[in-house]
């Protein structure tokens, strides 16, 4: 392990003492030995190992161990079906990313994923290729465009793409508690694999923080808003589905930093900024409105299975 | 580190990844950087250093961390004023265990501690030297007698015993949901720190397992049942209190394991049992019953303090 991953860890524990500790981790280990799906083993092996050497290393006080089990149950009881607390704890606690990082292994060009987020929904409206996203979610209006290729450069036809973001005031339609599906869509890449739609600049906004998580957070000094972002999920036949945001390049935030370190340099991209009555790239009347355009180049790697 | 506590961990990561998984860790390290508490940054970079590291180390799946989420989700429903299934999963991965071993170091022959468990009360009943704890809980009676010394020896004239147990069909008082109070109480040592009492010979009991952690238990191929005890809390000025149960020798449960890891060698008794009519200590008249007896001499650490 390099000094990033390693502990300091209990120089100061006497000999007989650590014994006793590790005895204890090697007890809990054995209790798993005949556990009948290996994996499950292997995994709840892991866990009692990484766990106990956390308890060991920070010599954990019985109240702080009281401490976790308050906050851990108050994640518990904020999470419902419109609030999962417990994938914000991820998030923030940047296991989500590591997770992601660790199931999408750099494949050649292929664009790199990062996390989900709490906000996809399955039956989000088709659109047409240059329709609007926003369907009534406000904000600058963006035309974004762009390839789906795969990592020989070939056009993938057809390929599904997934796009939903917030609004101006940093909130997802699912956030406002009443019908409204604004602010998301689908559509496919035509022929040549390209695609084109509306959709709003994107706008920083935080992750919901008048719970436990953002009681950590403000604990932390770490700031809860997510560096403004636009939600693609990409799927096509015989590739790995691509589940990502792009960034907005200047974002502030992404010097601050994103509160569920998402970003990766490869997703930031520049949204140039049209002075109102530009031409629209199809025609699109927008009277006096300022908009703005992005490109996004789409490279799908190939399926692991 | 030892054996026990080494991942075999990623050998097969190309360094690229390994490098991109690791620049992560050390961004989320970095987050916590500003913690204005010092302990708290340190608990919560150690946390990222080790949650990373298991992530990292079984190549966790998107969908395993789906599972876990709804694992944890699971947990924090069940999880009420009555029912703590974040403490016994705590338990039953040893991590409580752990956490007492680093925060009660052996001291010379000071009784060891072991965990406390769900089932304390604040304000049990107090009895006399030589006073019944049941209070109407069935079970066979046993006569329990000890003295409470410091680690020189010396009796601790008036420490305070707080004793409690579930009956023979395996349940506490406040397991039944009425307001009974049966199976425990408190009582003072004598002058020379001598103590009795009439308990329940003690018999093996599940953990509540009808929730998501007795679900893992099952998955694993492992037992619910706590191996037969009496809980004990000794507390006296400017001594280390003690939180521990006795445990009673021949209990098959302590061979098949112990589903918190609590059992301690030193903390194993024998409860002889005496034949019905055997004259009892105090001249108590059990009749034809069958009744015990045992002996805990209870040897308190100085405070740390
Ligand atoms: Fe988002
Ligand atoms: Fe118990």
């Amino acid at each position: 392990m390099t000094e990033t991953t390693t502990a300091p860890a209990g120089a100061a524990v006497p000999a007989e003492q650590r014994a006793a500790e590790e005895a204890l981790t090697a007890k809990v280990l054995a209790s798993f030995a005949g556990t009948p799906d290996p994996r499950l083993k292997q995994l709840m092996q892991a866990l009692t190992r990484h766990l106990h050497a956390f308890v060991r290393e920070v010599r954990l006080t019985e109240a702080e161990w009281e401490k976790a089990i308050e906050f851990l149950t108050a994640v518990g009881h904020i999470t419902d079906d419109r609030r999962q607390e417990f994938i914000l704890l991820s998030d923030v606690l940047g296991a989500s990313m590591q997770t992601i990082a660790v199931n999408n292994p750099v494949d050649g060009d292929a664009t790199e994923a990062t996390v989900f987020g709490p906000f996809f929904l399955e039956d989000a409206p088709e659109i047409p290729l240059g329709g609007d996203i926003a369907g009534g979610a406000t904000g600058q209006p963006a035309w974004v465009e762009g390839t789906v290729t795969d990592t020989q450069g070939d056009p993938i036809p057809g390929a599904r793409i997934e796009v939903w973001e917030a609004d101006e005031d940093g909130f997802y339609d699912v956030q406002y508690g009443d019908d409204r599906i604004t602010g998301r869509a689908h559509l496919y890449a035509d022929q040549n694999g390209n695609y084109a739609f509306w959709g709003l600049t994107p706008t920083p906004y935080p992750i919901p923080h008048d719970g436990p998580v953002g009681a950590m957070l403000a604990a932390t000094n770490r700031s809860p808003v997510r560096a403004a972002h636009l939600h693609f999920m990409v799927t096509a036949e015989n590739h790995r589905t691509l589940v990502t945001h792009i960034f907005v390049e200047d974002d502030p935030q992404i010097e601050i930093g994103d509160s569920v370190f998402g970003v990766k340099d490869s997703l930031i991209k520049t949204f140039a900024t049209q002075p109102p009555g530009t031409p629209t790239p199809d025609g699109r009347d927008l009277g006096e409105q300022e908009w703005a355009r992005t490109r996004f180049d789409i490279v799908l790697a190939p399926s692991p299975f």
